[in-house]
């Protein structure tokens, strides 16, 4: 009954959705680096608000090994994109459905360009998830995941659903999954941006501030114009609501209490910062579009200028 | 012949000027607390490209000490504008005159409400020069200071410039203190902004990073902007004209190489940064004139929140 699923890029978010896919019958297979040891040992350990487990997971070192499935899980940093092909082409075969797990703007192009755009979907997990030690996953809030596929097709979207039907994640479609990348980014810019440029923060601190959160805010606003802009020039008839966007983000975000972004903790922990697709992409389409995105602008120049130092 | 001269904040700036003054014959006395020992010992030893010389300076401990003169030089940082009062009143006599050599917006105006705006001048030095080992200062590179009279009497600005004759400095005067100032700016704020939120680094890096840059001439047009709106609100017919000031500073910049901006020395040094003087009333003014300057807006919220880190 289940269905096969890899998982490739365990990092904190794969690993932890992948879990549920298994918790909830799917047979899944990881494939780990870091944490194969670990996980090989005393398998997978998640905490959570809906409650800890630990899953004997089937960690595999190679994706030859874990061969074709049903679905490939992609969970890796854009900063490993160019590695995908070869990473996830032995776990494809002709009927396998592709769900990037991944930040940023202009994924799901590249997976298109390399396994066919009708197999191809993204999910868009809105969570606050850390590794912890190796084999230890700690999700802390939220996980709510936006499922899209990559043509819109409504079947193709529910067919997403379905495999997460069952799991403890609160998965829904997106009828447009441009825009849906967009609002994501209306968090993604302004917090992991602003909590790296400003030394390395987390989120309270950047909506506790007064300035950090007027900043915070005009990125967004930037985000949902760009992001109309660009639906406008996908022939795409939705748009961002600009102000709804930004009241669900600040809501989500006080709430989130301490939070360290990914990109914040690749940054103090001197790690390549996912910089192009969560930043570089989104302003050059403003910049072709004619769009004024300054606060976009400042930020990218400045998390590609400390990605160098990094 | 010679006036006598008081500097009150022998930092980099203050003393290399002031020993400017001592070598052109005045008897200039410096206020000292780091290099005390070290110049009392050894004089004041300032390596230029216009010749090294060394200066038998004479050093105080308090401003009591030195007593009323005719000039006093206050070369503080602004973080300790509030220190002032206390620094400089002991030298200050019914005819003391008081040259500002300190960075940033307002600050004349506080001195001149407490010493009286007619004895209140500013010099805005354009300048490359370090603190070397106690009791040196290293001038690496231009030194040409615009001295302006707070209330822009053209015969005080004769005053001031007199004072310089015959001193190894190039000095010129303005006939509008706030255009000026704003003019200054346009270097300080994306040259001193960007190389601390790029993570302490030196201009050359900012100048050759085709982002960077532009960063900088966005924030440069915002302070022509701003400024511009600030003399029209202050009455003033003078303007800032942006390209020039922005081709200037460029190629100015250019030409500089590897230079560390005071401010992002004092952030890696863990030091108080000068945030408000600099940015955050350059920002208010714009703000309470209705000019948009968003990476004036960002590069305080940083800076502000890179302060508080150090």
């Amino acid at each position: 009954m289940g269905e096969t699923v890899a998982v490739i890029g365990a990092g904190a978010v794969g690993a932890y959705y992948g879990a549920r896919l298994a918790q909830a019958g799917h047979d899944t297979r990881f494939l780990m680096r870091r944490d194969y040891e670990a996980v090989r040992a005393n398998g997978l350990s998640i905490t959570s608000p809906d409650g800890d487990f630990t899953l004997d997971a089937a960690a595999a070192r190679s994706s030859v090994e874990i061969g074709p499935v049903d679905w490939v899980i992609c969970g890796l940093k854009t900063t490993s994109l160019d590695d995908v092909p070869a990473l996830v082409s032995p776990c494809v075969g002709p009927n396998t459905r592709i769900l990037c797990l991944m930040n940023g703007l202009g994924v799901e192009e590249r997976f298109a360009e390399w396994f066919g755009a009708e197999r191809i979907f993204a999910g868009l997990a809105f969570t606050c998830i850390n590794r912890g030690e190796p084999g230890c996953v700690n999700h802390l809030r939220y996980g709510a995941v936006t499922v899209g596929h990559f043509l819109n097709d409504p079947s193709e979207v529910q067919g997403a659903l379905d495999l997460w039907k069952g799991a403890t994640v609160e998965f829904s479609g997106t009828d447009s999954l441009l825009r849906s990348r967009w609002e994501k980014l209306g968090w993604n810019i302004p917090f992991n941006g602003l909590c790296v440029a400003g030394g390395g923060i987390t989120t309270d601190l950047v909506v506790g501030d007064p300035d950090l959160r007027a900043a915070a805010r005009r990125s967004m606003q930037e985000v949902a114009d760009a992001g109309n802009a660009d639906l406008a020039a996908h022939g795409e008839a939705c748009r961002i609501d600009a102000e709804a966007m930004i009241d669900r983000m600040f809501t989500l975000t006080d709430a989130m209490g301490v939070y360290r972004p990914s990109t914040m903790i690749d940054f103090v922990d001197g790690q390549p910062m996912e910089v192009e697709e969560m930043f570089g992409e989104p302003l050059r389409r403003a910049q072709v579009l004619g769009v004024d995105t300054p606060h976009i602008a400042l930020l990218t120049a400045l998390l590609r200028r400390l990605n160098r130092k990094a």
